[in-house]
């Protein structure tokens, strides 16, 4: 039985999350050890976060849609895969309904359920995706792919007028690396294995994949090709699309298989339209990626600005130079006050900030209140390394910033996945937070910064809200750099959605005003989709749906994502272009 | 008037290759300074090339099929865009019909036509693209872009069969760099310039695109990205599809217009389709790209490998190095044995293996037929050069391999646009000659090596000619690299193309059999089509067909070309699978 009382059911290897928040149960995001938390909460959103939050209630107490599955479809799925791995207990159902996106948690929490899937399976094997998706053409069902479920998109779940039935495919027992091409750096994995137990199997052979998203814990090597995901280090290892050389994907009554290439010129890139197709090509089964040994030496350094467009000058001249880091990442004065805040008593964050330090910035005329702090990591061996280090040093230097030494870098490095755990504190307590995240060129990023922050204040504004926004680069490339910001509003009201969209709404519009894509690596599901057209043009959006409607032309394979095929309802839980 | 006695027509500013032969009239190979060239080709070929060749005939003794363009599209077309920019001349009409691959030379030399374009037209703007794209779909007839006219898998001339009227859009008038974006490193180009001009333009301002495809004299940029191109440099600066930012593309009613950004997730990627589209989604007008400052350095450097698979077994260690060379070039025995042969009388190449080397070599215990040379760039300060040669050298030397210093490499780099003319030169005297690339993981890389080298000298024994295979490796990946075939046949019978494509559709099958690509840059074409579903899978190829039926259901863009639709004849010119 969970907390809540609910039946635990389902394959017993596969990982779950909460029903109503992120993660396992049982772990959760606690202040007691950083006391500049709750008081800078109350600063910037004016809310005490000391007082205990209200109890999300006992999923029985809700009142859940009944499972549509037929006896004929549960059937024929049982016959195919076993009738361990094909679930329709309601717990189930509700966690497959959604991703973990504030508005999903927020939906959920208050039992609008919108359209449950009908019947969770469990595949064990391509084979086993092949039979379920033949079952559900000869039954006319919907398949919804799902991997670690922490989609923030809305990409998981059923268009809410769908009428036919809807079946998750969990890819959570598919989570083996099946082989490793030592000479190449290629190794083949199965879609639906979790990044850390992925991880895990590919050190013990002194392998690693080097895709860390924020959602590692809770995402799949499936759900990262599906979104074109990137993680910390993309700046070596690459984004997701890059690292996905070979690919497998189960469509209907055929099944797509990619051999692992370098590059290639046969055509449009197939490769490249199976990333990013969120579900509606087919069920990626298996990929072949690019996978690196384990470096000898890996330091994250930490570095101040006296401004973040100081960082952001320093990041731009970076990508033009011969050196070549793993991660950069500089956060603007709100995103570093926040670090500063959730910092331990005794960590070497606070440190950071003593006196000394204090001291050194006010006499070079810094304003405290507009510093920068940045981090920059570095890969390879000690020579490596240290000849990195000095190359980034040197442009650090030229554009007024100086470093920390390797400390905090250590404490982001283990604190990186902790920031889902505090959205779900701060919603409990009536706050809701989202993040957004958009590329572009460098020219653009400081306009990019300014006016979406600024958009955002005056969205709150016109909600009558009070709220903070925060920024970081992150992600470089040649050209440009990924920008992510992370919101919070104080409206703990039955219409906080209504606030919620305003804000998200504004970033979104600025994204796209200001020269940016909708996003760098969440992927468009159904929040997104209204601003397709303003990123890639109607052409664009026109070209992706001749491709879905000509590859499924029944809209069996996660209908109603990235594009909308004139289905009813599909948007009316989300967001719309001002 | 030309050589040939043919009316010069068509807009001045537009440079033109022969219409029989690579490049533009007057330059051509010569071997007068390269005594070992003609014994070598004596040699490996059994041809006597110090004869004298038959001279190519006047175009006008050709019998060269009409133009069939309407009244109504020539007036429609001239409105549009200018009676001088409208040519029906049967010389550009003969020019537009082909790319430049060996097969096209023999064809148009033999004068097998094909079907002809019935106008070339010369567009100065995307506007006038749109108009040109609009009188098309008025007059129901067939637009075919065309750049610098070097491709060589068929992607440029009609279907054999087409009934409508046919329109080659030369796009050589768009040839500008628009703007450069210093900040981003990124500018804005129109896609018919020549690789020259547009590094010209570039240069002035100190910039470079980095892109050197052994085309580069006779290609475009929009046709670089039409067919997912690959320049000499590209461990540096990325083949064109990671180049490649932002887009403009003229469809059927509607311009697609992608911005540039440096990464995205917004679904399927549009721009990854248009990249490798070879024409048939619509036509590239503009692209936005990386770009670089000119490097303060840039130096070749040239090693000597006791075999060809000691370089492999170098280079497979220099991709999981911290080392980031900007080229790696391995040539095999043979191409080895031929690169000294076309060295001149006192070039560097030849003081190469002069006596001292070749004693160090043989106290080394060389096979002087087995050794391999190979080239490394670098590029970047001059202690950023250091460094990486520093960390190239031990690799090179653990792997038993020797620096022979800069000279080879600055001739290589003076020399590498030249192998066209040498394949003409070759062709003149009844030896054609192609080359057919590929790409695959590392750990396949000598196996496919070997397995296609045997493959083309075991259908060269069963068409019962003599003739010649060498292979270099270039453009190194993380998990593989391209391997470069360039084979060369003992033929001028009237049948030669028989021989040839015996040869070729060896190769290809190699390819296929072997883990590797259809092409890693060149395309497919016509000629690789027949291959394409052994690559990417029968569903590959089915999402693609889907793709181009969806976006251009009157098959008007390009039509025949990576998958034919059905269409009756389009591969009656070319080789099959066998």
């Amino acid at each position: 039985m969970s907390e809540n009382g609910t039946r635990r059911v389902g394959p017993a290897s596969v990982k779950q999350q909460k029903w109503w928040g992120w993660g396992a149960e049982g772990i959760e995001f606690s202040f007691a050890d950083k006391p500049k938390f709750a008081p800078f909460v109350m600063d910037v959103i004016g809310v005490d976060v000391t007082k205990p939050a209200p109890r999300v209630a006992a999923l029985s107490t809700y009142d859940i849609p009944a499972s549509q599955l037929t006896d004929g479809l549960r059937a024929a799925l049982v016959e195919g895969i076993g009738e361990e791995n094909v679930v329709d207990d309601d717990e189930y159902r509700v966690i497959h309904a959604f991703g973990r996106g504030v508005r999903d948690l927020v939906r959920v929490r208050r039992g609008e359920f919108g359209r449950l899937p009908d019947v969770v399976v469990y595949p064990g094997s391509e084979d086993d995706v092949a039979t379920i998706v033949a079952a559900a053409t000869a039954a006319d069902a919907v398949v919804i792919p799902y991997g670690g479920g922490s989609n923030i998109v809305g990409a998981l779940e059923a268009v809410p007028t769908e009428t036919r039935q809807v079946i998750s495919i969990n890819m959570g027992r598919m989570n083996k690396v099946l082989d490793i091409d030592e000479a190449s750096g290629l190794a083949r994995i199965e879609a639906g294995v979790l990044g850390p137990d992925m991880e895990i199997q590919l050190n013990a052979k002194g392998w690693t994949l080097g895709h860390f998203p924020d959602s590692f814990m809770w995402s799949t090597l499936g759900g990262w090709i599906a979104t074109r995901s990137s993680g910390m280090q993309s700046d070596k290892y690459g984004d997701i699309a890059d690292i996905t050389r070979g690919l497998r994907m189960v469509m209907d009554g055929q099944v797509l298989v990619l051999r692992p290439l370098p590059s290639s010129s046969s055509g449009p890139s197939v490769r490249e339209m199976v990333l990013g197709s969120e579900g509606r090509l087919g069920i990626i089964t298996e990929a072949t990626v690019n996978v690196h040994r384990l470096p000898p030496v890996r330091e994250i350094q930490a570095y101040f600005f006296p401004t973040y467009d100081a960082g952001l000058e320093a990041m731009t001249e970076l990508a033009a130079s011969d050196a070549a880091p793993s991660i950069t990442r500089i956060m603007d004065a709100a995103e570093t006050a926040f670090s500063m805040a959730n910092g331990k008593k005794s960590s070497r964050v606070s440190h950071l900030m003593n006196r000394a330090v204090q001291e050194v910035m006010t006499r070079k005329g810094w304003d405290l209140e507009k510093i920068a702090l940045g981090f920059i990591g570095y890969e390879g061996t000690p020579v490596h390394v240290r000849y990195e280090k000095g190359l980034v040093g040197k442009i650090i230097s030229r554009n007024g910033g100086m470093s920390v030494g390797k400390g905090p870098g250590a404490l982001y490095d283990q604190k990186k996945y902790d920031i889902p755990y505090i959205r779900d504190f701060l919603l409990d307590r009536g706050i809701p937070a989202d993040v957004s995240e958009t590329a572009t060129p460098w020219r653009l990023l400081k306009t990019m910064h300014d006016k979406t922050v600024a958009a955002a204040y005056k969205a709150m504004e016109e909600a009558g809200v009070q709220g903070f926004v925060m920024c970081h680069l992150s992600h470089s490339y040649h050209s440009g750099a990924c920008q992510y910001f992370t919101f919070a509003i104080n409206d703990s009201t039955e219409h906080n959605m209504e606030s919620y969209d305003r804000v998200k709404r504004a970033i979104q519009q600025s994204f796209m005003d200001n020269g940016g894509t909708v996003s760098h690596h969440h992927g468009v599901g159904e929040e997104h989709s209204p601003w397709l057209d303003q990123d890639i043009s109607p052409a664009g959006v026109f070209i992706q749906r001749k491709l879905f409607e000509g590859v499924d032309p029944d809209q069996r394979f996660n209908p109603g994502k990235i594009i909308h095929e004139g289905l009813p309802g599909i948007s009316s839980n989300s967001v719309q272009p001002g």
